[in-house]
């Protein structure tokens, strides 16, 4: 039987805490996010949609000090040390083959032939897919009760490299540290544009 | 003040309606979508993070029967009808030139000058971030106590020629109809990935 929520608004607490007062730290209480909260992150994240349930995010959550090492080198310079001081960053990067995995992740038809032989389409999918997953995950996150502090200042191909070595199919998307947030770290709220602005109704 | 929630789980009622119980609808109960909501998803889609604050999703809501038609006319055979059914349709694009709107939406530092002259690097901004937004929108949408049918499957040259002729620099990213969802019309639940199919903790 499916569950549907027709009319009802989260409560003023929910939208709080996911959308109106979180925000984007830089810096990070000296408290350690544990395999359990990745793992309940992740458990939110998989139900959200993707186009063909493709699924294409291929994450590494970055939380030894080796691995925080590594990363903070392939980072610009105002990042690697929010990089070392965040309890974990994850690593949000995308199999461009993601198709392969088409026949169980949406086994109602053979949509991996909609992608064969197409690997700019493939690559569009992927970018766009796992930015959506990248989202779902900052909103996944916070849902748990954790901060983030999304981040695109670093070499791409240098991440690649530290990281998906083994998987040369694999690219990195963004990065996204992740932890208890530090109120002193934040930055004034930027303005946020109004509806008339952006938006159309057509 | 800065408000925190830090460790507060979201109530199992608040996951369901924005991750685990909501899903993709292709048909659509006669129920109106009011502006109001319109605007309620974006004052929460605005909140949440963009690199930058680059805010480079425009979107345009299909609600009347003319842009119903119009936007139709661009999808997918098996897309057209469900467009035409739902209340609305979110075509979200993008602006390749967000940048010319940093001096206002990132006031701090002059992040224009970080995308002038670099197109490439603004596609990727663009398209990475309303992509983000878009996914911001659906889990916004659903917060709302709407139900969402994300869509790729459509002709992107065609939107752009029928919305955005006015502002060649825009750009369709994908469609999402919104309204109250049918629950005769969902498909069967596609599987979902384990923790340790697509992440590594590094």
């Amino acid at each position: 039987m499916t569950k549907q929520f027709h009319g009802h608004v989260l409560s003023d607490h929910a939208l709080d805490q996911i959308f109106n007062e979180a925000r984007t730290y830089n810096g990070w209480l000296d408290k350690p996010v544990t395999d359990e909260q990745l793992h309940a992150i992740w458990n939110l994240v998989k139900m959200a949609p993707t186009s063909a349930n493709m699924q294409p995010a291929r994450i590494v959550w970055a939380k030894s000090d080796e691995a925080k090492t590594k990363l903070a080198e392939c980072a610009m310079e105002g990042n690697k040390d929010k990089i070392r001081a965040a309890p974990v960053t994850a690593i949000i990067g995308y199999d461009i083959d993601f198709h392969e995995e088409l026949p169980w992740l949406f086994p109602h038809t053979d949509a991996k032939s909609w992608f064969e032989g197409d690997e700019e389409s493939r690559r569009e999918g992927a970018f766009r897919n796992s930015s959506l997953q990248g989202a779902y995950l900052i909103l996944a996150a916070r849902a748990v009760g954790l901060d983030c502090g999304p981040m695109s200042g670093f070499d791409a191909e240098a991440v690649n490299k530290a990281f998906f070595a083994d998987e040369p199919r694999h690219r990195t998307n963004f990065l996204c540290s992740i932890g208890y947030g530090d109120p002193e770290s934040i930055f004034e709220r930027s303005p946020r544009p109004d509806f008339d602005r952006f938006n159309r109704i057509a």
